[in-house]
């Protein structure tokens, strides 16, 4: 499959840093689809395809999470234990980008099984700097895991 | 700590790999030490400080372990199975660099806890556009895990 075809799903309650992130990923040319789940129930029924998010078509399973940590209903931290207990999504890969740089966060993250731990940078210049990183590294030139966001299921 | 005195740990037993890997590092211009571990079991005593790694100012514990999967004594995927097996290693990242890009690898070592995947590229160029997005985004964007390779131990 096309790497560029594959979704990416962006887990964020703020709707600036929603509004900067598209901004920064169309400025970054990263042509990937990004839907995004607006609290941490939302990214959980998206994943297990329940509620509005039934249809594999319009809502595809994502082949990358950029997870925000300070969420509404489920914190971002449940969320990753949720998605790493679960066998289909225990490789999806999961970013955490968020603006807690705290010790314990970082840690706990970590030891759930995110990937990758960055903080969200205090400009518009600086996020589309990370997003084109960010897109470099995680669609260009890592591996992805084996069949997961590969196609509507 | 500076980011840029944090060790990196290349396990690799190539030479002309290592040497490719060391000149792409320059040209990427990255500062960063880099210790190199020619198999499965030295990478293994790297970490623990046996035999001639005891002198931790010397041979400092990594941030950032680049794991081939061909290795002699020690495969790549039992290396990384001993790291997430012991919780000092839980959290270091492991980005696995290999020639591999069977389905069945890749699987593997993101369920046994790889942070990321790369396949290693087929010229000296690709080599060092790979370790430069590579330095790039792990050095200076990803928040690394908490006191890994900060500090001498």
């Amino acid at each position: 499959m096309n790497v560029t075809a594959r979704t990416i799903l962006l887990v964020e309650d703020n709707e600036d840093d929603v509004f900067f992130m598209e901004q920064a990923k169309g400025r970054a040319g990263i042509q990937n689809p990004m839907q995004v789940a607006h609290n941490g129930q939302e990214a959980i029924d998206y994943l297990q395809g329940a509620g509005k998010y039934t249809d594999r078509s319009q809502f595809p399973l994502p082949f990358l999470i950029l997870l925000d940590l300070k969420l509404p209903l489920v914190m971002g931290l449940d969320v990753l234990k949720w998605i790493r207990e679960r066998p289909e999504f225990e490789t999806v890969l999961v970013v955490v980008l968020t603006s807690s740089r705290e010790d314990r966060d970082i840690d706990t993250a970590y030891r759930i099984g995110a990937n990758s731990y960055l903080v969200k940078p205090p400009t518009a210049q600086k996020l589309t700097e990370l997003v084109k990183c960010l897109g470099d590294y995680w669609i260009r030139q890592n591996e992805p895991p084996v069949h997961i966001g590969e196609a509507v299921h």
